[in-house]
């Protein structure tokens, strides 16, 4: 009997971002969902919501994005008991967690670096550990991989600006670790991707709102970009042939100034 | 009653490279495939070929890529009477010609130099404001858009290399090109696209044959790109909604190194 | 007797631009200045006030930036009786021709296209190759170089823009040529560069006078590129020890926003 | 009484490396020097070094690269009683820290990647904070400007690579802390730069070394970098016009290959 493949996806907001839409279409195609947060309220809520829709997720709660709890949750989604019978895979992590306030460089303080350097750089490297060793241990699927990782990436991936010294410090690292991740580990047939989200999403978090622009909440997509679309592009990375793998793609909305 | 959609490719090859792959995917989708050439035999084959299979293609032979030649190709494109009944509508644009010999630049002649950029940026020009007029006179789709413009790159986009001036200028140019027609009509529900080919794909033509490095033969996807993968990547690109699409996206073999 | 080395500077507008200053602070350092222009006036009267400053200057005015003679116009300069005594060498090439004007994609004509092409690339080749076959008849000087050939680039070097289709199409492909002579040539103890001028340069020619923005006049050099400053930078790249070439750096006043 | 300007540099290696050579420099410019570093030995030896050749330099020993330590010892430095008479002002930072072992990613242990963080990102932070609080006391100089802070980086703030996922990730992360300075800190006359080292420093540490490669040791400087030339390019930043300033340049040996 052939394993039922398990999504792992860190950060999944307040339910209406990336990561819940990511766990919302891999979980209608037969993934198990693995959301793995701090905050317990979201990924319990859109944990329920998912299996409610007679489909598979389970939140695993982290006290925090340290180093060790990062990692051990992968052994702990591994052990996990699921609703439905038959033996799991991990096939898919998506790493989303880590939007940090944007402020002027002298408001910056030690903290403010420390927390950011923890999500988005110490955590997106036990994120990534785990994931690997998981994918490791698995046959080649039937397009000739063993896993995909993706980290989504920002405008701050590739553009340092006035008020986003430390976002754009570990958003400039994530995708300096998925580059090197993508050379060591496609030979093993391992896809590491990352996502550069050029735009607004309609969340009530997220650096956009944060900056203190207005956000349109007209709902119109040719100036927002919704989640939902960008979780179709997710899914499309996982199912690339590894004759034609993406590293890095952008997604903006059709109106965007950019 | 709703128009069939029209695909033009410029530059089929000898019909085992990334024209002619999107040519058999997009006839598959239901798309009248029109193919640019100069040269009538592998594109009129590939054309016979498509339409044995009971869907539509047409060879348009042009006699140079000059600007009129490529510019007016498409009013004849548009007055062309397919065999099916029903009205046409230009919807899909891919921008596939261009391999330059590569030389030391001392070896590089003027006429070389003509002929990359009459290919590169004169015909890339004129295709370019062919497909976008004729997007302009088309209704939104259902994914909110008038029409996608596909450019094909190369690693040569990126980088300027020993032997490979002409090439990467053209190259280099042909990125300048798509990110403009981007910025500029993303705006009228126009999408703009530019596809890194990072990697070997199993033709008799292009720049890796060329270069003289020894092409593995054995059809292994690990390291070899498969025309129809990247195919594949172009239809993702015509289906993206318009609240998520891609300017830029890069693709190559799990095992490239790079 | 060691020979007088000679700067050929191609592109001096009407002598407030980057050229003209680059000519003028070479003839300070003790070069004959070849000034290649299509244009008689502007040169002669250039070549005029450093001859009367008691340096050496000379126009050299073609006909067009055709390849020939662009290309033989070299050797034009290598013949030139300068006024003073002693054999010459050259030693320094600035190719610093071609804006173009600013338009929306479909108020290019096909003569935009090919008068950009001419300049920017065919012109560029062309100047890249004169310069070079001179560079290589050249001993290693004390910092062990036998020329260098820089290349003034912009903004639209690096990105494509709303109205710069042609200028960015023309920017990024002169960058690709300088990248790849950089890497072909370097072995040859030529040193090859790239110059993003990120900013508003006071003179009445040039893309941002052409872009309609409102030039500020009064001379406040935090916000204001001084031609002065940019050739100062020139210099250095030309006294760099070929232990440490650069081939790209930009440029941008203390209060530019970027 | 005009004040003597002061260079602080962190991280002078074992005194053959870039930071030693920037030192010794500045001091024969007439900069009073200031050498941050863990370890006692190297420093001191330099300090002494460039005190018996009749300039200036002081060791500011710090217990590691804590937020804390590397922010105060800016006052350290501030209050320090130097040789000669007269004011200081701190004029120019240069950050020089921060080179980690290259490993294949799953040998990087939760340990170094702390590690690299502390170095690369924390006291990066903390350096830029000291030196701009400093700098914005300071009155404009005779050129515009009230400081410099430089940013060393390498090939690997541009690509990551295999074996160099934390290296990469720390220097991308710092060139988007550099960019995001200058952006910020232009408007207010502070020059923020970052230097790309491409190639092999003749010294026993750094990356180069530690990847195992064969360094030439006939110190050609066709094929390795001179760390007196790259010194020689961050005194021209120092010394650029404020109506152009660089972000960023690369600096690489002639005939490196890249």
């Amino acid at each position: 009997m052939s394993a039922i493949p398990v999504l792992v996806v860190a950060g999944v907001g307040n339910g209406t971002g990336t990561g819940a839409a990511v766990a919302r279409l891999f979980a209608k195609k037969g993934y198990r969902v693995a959301l793995i947060s701090r905050n317990p309220d979201h990924p319990n809520r859109l944990a329920s919501e998912i299996n409610n829709e007679g489909r598979e997720a389970a939140a695993f709660i982290i006290p925090d994005y340290s180093y060790s709890a990062t990692l051990s949750v992968f052994d702990t989604i591994s052990a996990h008991k699921w609703n439905s019978e038959g033996p799991s895979e991990l096939r898919v992590g998506v790493w989303n967690a880590g939007a940090d306030a944007w402020k002027g460089f002298l408001d910056v303080t030690e903290q403010d670096i420390a927390k950011s350097v923890q999500v988005q750089v110490i955590a997106a490297f036990a994120f990534s550990r785990g994931a690997i060793l998981k994918f490791k241990e698995n046959p080649l699927d039937e397009r000739g991989r063993r896993g995909t990782l993706i980290f989504t990436g920002a405008t701050a991936s590739l553009r340092g600006n006035v008020r986003t010294s430390t976002f754009a410090t570990g958003k400039f690292g994530t995708r300096a670790l998925s580059q090197s991740l993508a050379k060591e580990f496609g030979k093993q047939n391992i896809h590491v991707a990352h996502v550069i989200i050029d735009g607004v999403i309609d969340t009530t978090k997220g650096p956009a709102y944060q900056s203190g622009e207005e956000v349109d909440r007209d709902n119109n997509p040719d100036i927002r970009l919704d989640a939902n679309s960008i979780a179709a592009n997710y899914l499309n990375l996982v199912e690339q042939d590894r004759s034609a793998w993406t590293w890095e793609l952008d997604l903006r909305p059709a109106h965007e100034k950019w």
